[in-house]
């Protein structure tokens, strides 16, 4: 239980709200900045302004999937008020205190630092990251079908990298029948590929392996899809770039060719909040009850 | 080879394409009614208005899916003229012409029977339908994931029949990771649910069985889905009537009730037309090979 401890949600999305619920059950004590437009009750939360904060009793600080951005601006769906944090009230927070957010900007990494916070990333995390390539690779099946005029099934798909997104990715569309090629650098990752049925290839040899390709689907984060590459693609082949911007793909080269590429990052907050906010919620909780019982 | 063959294409949508395609590639010829609109060449393929048919030597003609409908018209995204059909042209046809039909209406039945004309529903086959449940199958999943916030990954689905489509529906919603049960009727069906991993259910036991799913897919052409069923489903579910119309389920209550529910029939035109064309340019250019040997 998270009895007593004093959480500060700053804004976000329909995702927040799995965590609110996940928080409240759990007994814990949440301050909701930024959530004027929420008309649903939580037993334990209640809305607050953040000036009216007791900074000095605040255990953790709950930051959106996005973080704070550069401009030093925190977004809420749930808010028209623009919602921003400074390193002085951070400063007041106890020792203990910990910032938990999606993604770290530079900004919000130099306020941590200026105040002292610690902070945990929970998009650098292994297990967000493996539970969110489910969502994801949803996200790209749904992609794929809206703009494609053929079936998943028998097309020829290529897969760039078999990480922690590129694995899910490769397996669902296996599983819907594809014939599924998958491109890496590794020779554990070639192995990999060839273990799961799919055909491996090295992505020095990417222009070659997508020739036949129906669908490309990038998770590298890294130039790999080049206009020498782009020049010999199919001209019907549809290209999905998941990589965190600017992607790992040359869109310029693609529009110019006529090809359709599209560079879609955050697919799980798109087309399954629930689900996504629950992944944030049990490992969110998972982490503030070890920090309280440290 | 279809050399020497004379068929009629009368109206149609993009699947039309992949028909004129492969008939060309195996030398037909080939009359195209109700294509002024369509802007690529074909050889072997001619635009003509119905008037200039030269019946005496037609060898097929060629409907789309849709059939004729009991008004008496012919539906083609490639003209804006109203295309219809006479029994007395069809008089004209040797013995035999065959009709080739996505499916038969009344109107349609009556006119081939005044005409001695053959007919043939294509989408009364089973390997059309069996090759059409895939885009089927997909379209099913492109919806779930639009309406839902939730992943199809651990969600619980509940799949109505186990024919042609609600195989694949089912193996499909499996191979993402789903919770599948299976109502079916038949103690054959029973087991192959259970053989392939799923939970089978006795239709009779729906209501019971259908309290906890997330997704219901619907693929039974009779009223199962009743307002005795709905009344007992989670709040959040979401149901996909596959089954031609009316559907079986009982949409005026789910609306009633709040529940999200669609009938959807003609799913593979809408989110593949091109492998459904080329599914039936399959089955079609078979056909006629065989009625021309015979």
């Amino acid at each position: 239980m998270l009895t007593g401890i004093h959480v500060v949600m700053i804004g976000g999305d329909a995702r927040q709200l799995e965590i609110i619920r996940k928080l409240s059950s759990l007994d814990a004590r949440i301050s909701l900045v930024g959530f004027e437009q929420l008309n649903d009750g939580f037993i334990g939360a209640s809305k607050q302004e953040l000036s009216e904060i007791e900074w000095p009793s605040v255990d953790a600080i709950l930051l959106p999937v996005g973080g704070l951005s550069n401009d030093g601006v925190i977004n809420s769906v749930f808010s028209n008020e623009t919602l921003t944090l400074e390193a002085t009230q951070l400063s007041k927070t106890p020792k203990s205190c910990t910032i938990y957010t999606g993604i770290i900007s530079d900004q919000l990494e130099k306020m941590a630092k200026q105040s002292k916070c610690q902070m945990i990333a929970l998009m650098d995390r292994d297990d967000v990251a493996i539970y969110n390539s489910i969502p994801t690779a949803e996200g790209a099946v749904m992609l794929a079908i809206q703009h494609t005029d053929i079936t998943i099934h028998n097309a020829n798909v290529s897969v760039l990298g078999l990480g922690r997104i590129g694995m899910t990715i490769a397996k669902t569309f296996k599983a819907l029948g594809a014939n599924v090629s998958v491109g890496v650098r590794e020779k554990a990752n070639l192995a990999r590929a060839f273990e799961l049925g799919m055909k491996p290839f090295s992505i020095e040899n990417i222009k070659e392996a997508m020739k036949s390709a129906d669908l490309v689907i990038n998770t590298i984060p890294a130039k790999v899809v080049t206009s020498n590459v782009l020049t010999e693609m199919k001209q019907h082949a549809f290209i999905l770039d998941l990589a965190s911007k600017p992607g790992g793909v040359d869109f310029d080269y693609a529009e110019k060719r006529g090809l359709k590429a599209m560079l879609v990052p955050g697919l799980p907050g798109m087309v399954a909040p629930k689900t996504s906010g629950k992944i944030l919620a049990g490992v969110l909780s998972d982490l503030l009850l070890e920090q309280t019982q440290s």
